[in-house]
C-alpha cells in the first residue's frame, strides 16, 4: 500500500490537464513557467535539472514559450544572479510585456481596477468613490467597466494585452464563477455579472474573501498551504486553503463564518439565524458597540481612536475580538489549519482584537497555541488576488492563451 | 483562462503519480481497474472505450493485472450483462482471489477485525469484546494482532493474500499514519501502533470518524462527494469528504466537531473549552440528561425507551439534536456541503434526534434546506471503512502491489 489515503492528494502544476501525451506538453510547459517564477532568473540548464527533464526537452518549451511572449531571454547586459545561472545571457524571466491580469473589486463604497504582469507588478490603476450600497448593478458595472477599459488601455500602451478579467464582490456568488447570488449589502440577488461585463475578456466572479485568501497565499510572506483568512469589510467572511488551495463548497457559498452561532440565544441576524459572529464582530455591531457613528473610513477612526486609548472603543474591539476567537475555535476544530491570518479591516484593528481572540482560542483549544497572524496586504488583498487569479491561470495552462498575443 | 481556480481540482484514480511515462502507465492500470470495480464485468472493448485508450493497449494493461492476480477473465459460462459485454466469454471481472484489505477497529468495549476483497466481499471476520479502557497499549494490540491473524490465516484458506492492514482508533491520529496522538476513552497518549502491529503488513492508522465517512463515499448510496459524515460512538467525530477525498487538517486533527462550541459560557470540557457540543450531545451527557446510568449497549436502551415513549429520553434526545443542529449551523456556514449524513451510534437514534437538528439547522441557515440523511451503514462504518481503503489503494495503484501477489 505505497498511496495510502493521505497520499492521494496531486501535486504540482497543471493538475487540471487531461492525461495524455498533449496534457503533458501543456503540463511541461506550465511546469518551466512555475519553476522560472518561483526562482528565476535561471538558465535553461537550471531549469532541466530542477523539473527533472532533459536540457533538450526544455529547450523546445523554452523556445515555445518564448514566441508566445510568455518568457523573455534576458541579454547579456542583465546577468541573472551570481551562482544561479552559467551564462548570463542565457537567462530566462517572465515576460514583462507579455499577458497582464485585469482585477477588479466592486466595494460598497468604491470600485477599483488594477492590472498585474506575469512578474507580478501593478502595471496600471484606476479608483473610482461610489456609494455603491442599493443601486442597481447596471450602472455599477457600467461604471467598473469604465475603469477596467482605462485600465486595459493604459495597459497595452505598454505592450502588455490582457489575459482575462478577474472581480471581487462582496457576496456571495455561484460555481459558474459569474452570478452573484446574493450581496446583501449591495442588495443584489442573483445578478449576472457576465452578462453586463465587456465579453472580449476571459471572466472570473469571486467572493471578495476568496481573493483575500489567495493573495495571502500566493504574495503573503511566510504563509503556509494551509490556512484560514478571515477578513472583514461590511460583513465578516473567510477563505479555506486547504493544501494550497481554495475550499469552495457545494455551491460555492464556503467560508461563511460571519454566520457561525456564537450565542445561539443572541441577537437575531438579517441571515435568519441567531447570535452569528457578525453580531458581535459585524463593523455595524462594533460601531455600535464603540458608541460610533456609521460614516465613511469608520475602521480608519476606530483605529485612532483605539490608539488613543478611547475606553468605549478599547471594550468594544475586545468584544469583537473575543467573539471572533469563539467562532474561530469551531473552525480549528473543524478543519485544523496550520495558521489563522487576518486580513482586510481586521489587518488594522489586529493590535487591539487580538489578544482578546488569541485568550478565547488559546484556551478552548487543545495542543499548541495556534499561531494568530496578520496580513501585510490588509484591505489590498481581494484586489490584488483577483489581478493574480489571471496570472496564475497563465501559469498553470499557457497553452490555453499563448494562441492569443 | 481555460483554467479558471475552480477548474484547479484533478479529476480521476492515479492521480498521485508521477508524471512520467513510467507514471502515466501506472495511472492506465488504475484506470482500467476503477473501470471494471465501478462497471463490471465488462469486454476489453468497453473497458477501451470508456477510459479513452485503444484495445491494443487496454490489452497490454489488462495482461498485466490478469497476471499480477487482480483482475479475472470471466469463463463463457459466466456471461456478462446483457448489452455489456460483446463475447459474453471475454468480460473482466476484479479478481475474488486476489489481494484482501484487512480492517480493524479499537474500541474502547471491543475489538474487531475482517478481511474484504477487490470485489468488496467481506471474506473473514472476528470479534472480541473486552473493556479496553485504561488499559496499556500492549496487551491490547496483542489482542488485536491475534484477531488479525486469524481473519488472515481464513483469508488465506480462500486463495486471497492480505495486501494490507488499515486500523481506525477513536482519537487523534499523526499524519505518519501510524501514532495515536491523543485517545481519551482509551487514555492512550503518543502511542506509536506501528511498533505494536505486526510488521510484515503495510499499515495505515487512522481515526473511526475518518473511515467511517470513507466508508459512506464509497459503499453509501447516493452519496455525494461533498458531504460531512457526523458519528458518535464515546465521542463525536465529524469527516470532512471534499471532492470525494478525506479534509485531514495540517496535523491530521481536522473533524474535531465534538469540540466546537455550542454555549460559550456551558459545562466545562475535558478538552479544556466550555460548552462542546460533546457536552450536549456526548453519549455521556445524554445518558445523564436521560437518567440512565452507564453500562453496555446504552445506545440500544435509549433507543428501546424512546421508542417506548420514554419522555425523559425523548427530551434528551431532543435537546442532544438541537445541540447538533447548532454546531452543524456553523460547520455548514464554513463548509458549505452538499449533504450532512448521521452515522456511527447516531444512525440508531436518528428518529429522535432528527427534528431537532434540522428545525436549528433550517431555522439558523439561509439557501434551501439542508439534506440530512443516515448512514445504511451504522456503527459497521469504521470497519468497513478502514478495509475498503486498503482495497481502495490497490485500485489506486495497482503497480505497487502486483509484484507482491
Amino acid at each position: 500500500m505505497t498511496a495510502p489515503p493521505h497520499e492521494a492528494l496531486p501535486a504540482g502544476p497543471g493538475r487540471g490537464l487531461p492525461d495524455t501525451q498533449q496534457g503533458m506538453r501543456r503540463r511541461n510547459l506550465s511546469r518551466v513557467l512555475h519553476t522560472v517564477h518561483a526562482e528565476g532568473p535561471l538558465s535553461r540548464a537550471a531549469v532541466a535539472s530542477r523539473i527533472g527533464l532533459t536540457r533538450a526537452a526544455v529547450s523546445t518549451l523554452v523556445d515555445e514559450l518564448i514566441r508566445a511572449g510568455l518568457l523573455d531571454e534576458l541579454g547579456p547586459e542583465r546577468p541573472g544572479r551570481a551562482g544561479r545561472v552559467g551564462r548570463p545571457g542565457s537567462a530566462l524571466a517572465l515576460s514583462d510585456r507579455g499577458p497582464a491580469g485585469i482585477g477588479a473589486v466592486v466595494g460598497v463604497d468604491h470600485l477599483e481596477v488594477c492590472a498585474v504582469d506575469l512578474r507580478g507588478q501593478v502595471r496600471a490603476r484606476a479608483v473610482r468613490h461610489a456609494a455603491n450600497r442599493g443601486r442597481r448593478p447596471g450602472p455599477v458595472i457600467g461604471e467598473l467597466t469604465a475603469l477596467v477599459r482605462q485600465v486595459v488601455t493604459e495597459t497595452e500602451r505598454e505592450g502588455l494585452w490582457p489575459a482575462g478579467l478577474a472581480v471581487a464582490v462582496p457576496g456571495l456568488v455561484a460555481r459558474d464563477a459569474r452570478t452573484v447570488v446574493r450581496a446583501p449589502n449591495l442588495d443584489w440577488h442573483g445578478t449576472d455579472l457576465g452578462a453586463l461585463l465587456p465579453d472580449d475578456l476571459p471572466l472570473t466572479v469571486d467572493n471578495e474573501a476568496n481573493f483575500g485568501g489567495l493573495a495571502e497565499l500566493w504574495l503573503g510572506e511566510g504563509v503556509p498551504r494551509d490556512f484560514l483568512h478571515v477578513s472583514a469589510e461590511i460583513g465578516i467572511g473567510a477563505a479555506l486553503v486547504v493544501d494550497g488551495r481554495l475550499l469552495r463548497g457545494t455551491r460555492g457559498f464556503a467560508g461563511e463564518l460571519g454566520h457561525v452561532p456564537v450565542r445561539p440565544e443572541g441577537p437575531a441576524c438579517a441571515c435568519g439565524g441567531r447570535g452569528c459572529l457578525e453580531q458581535y464582530a459585524g463593523k455595524e455591531a462594533v460601531l455600535r458597540a464603540a458608541g460610533v457613528e456609521p460614516g465613511e473610513d469608520r475602521v480608519g477612526l476606530l483605529a485612532e481612536r483605539a490608539a488613543g486609548g478611547d475606553k468605549d472603543v478599547r471594550r468594544a474591539l475586545r468584544g469583537a475580538g473575543s467573539a471572533l476567537g469563539i467562532a474561530l475555535t469551531g473552525a480549528v476544530n473543524l478543519l485544523d489549519p496550520e495558521t489563522v491570518v487576518l486580513g482586510g479591516a481586521l489587518a488594522d484593528l489586529a493590535p487591539w482584537l487580538l489578544p482578546a481572540l488569541e485568550r478565547e482560542l488559546s484556551r478552548r483549544t487543545t495542543g499548541p497555541a495556534r499561531a494568530v497572524t496578520v496580513s501585510r496586504l490588509g484591505p489590498e488583498g481581494p484586489l490584488l488576488g483577483a489581478a493574480h487569479s489571471v496570472v496564475r491561470a497563465v501559469l498553470d495552462d499557457p497553452a490555453a492563451v499563448s494562441g492569443r498575443s
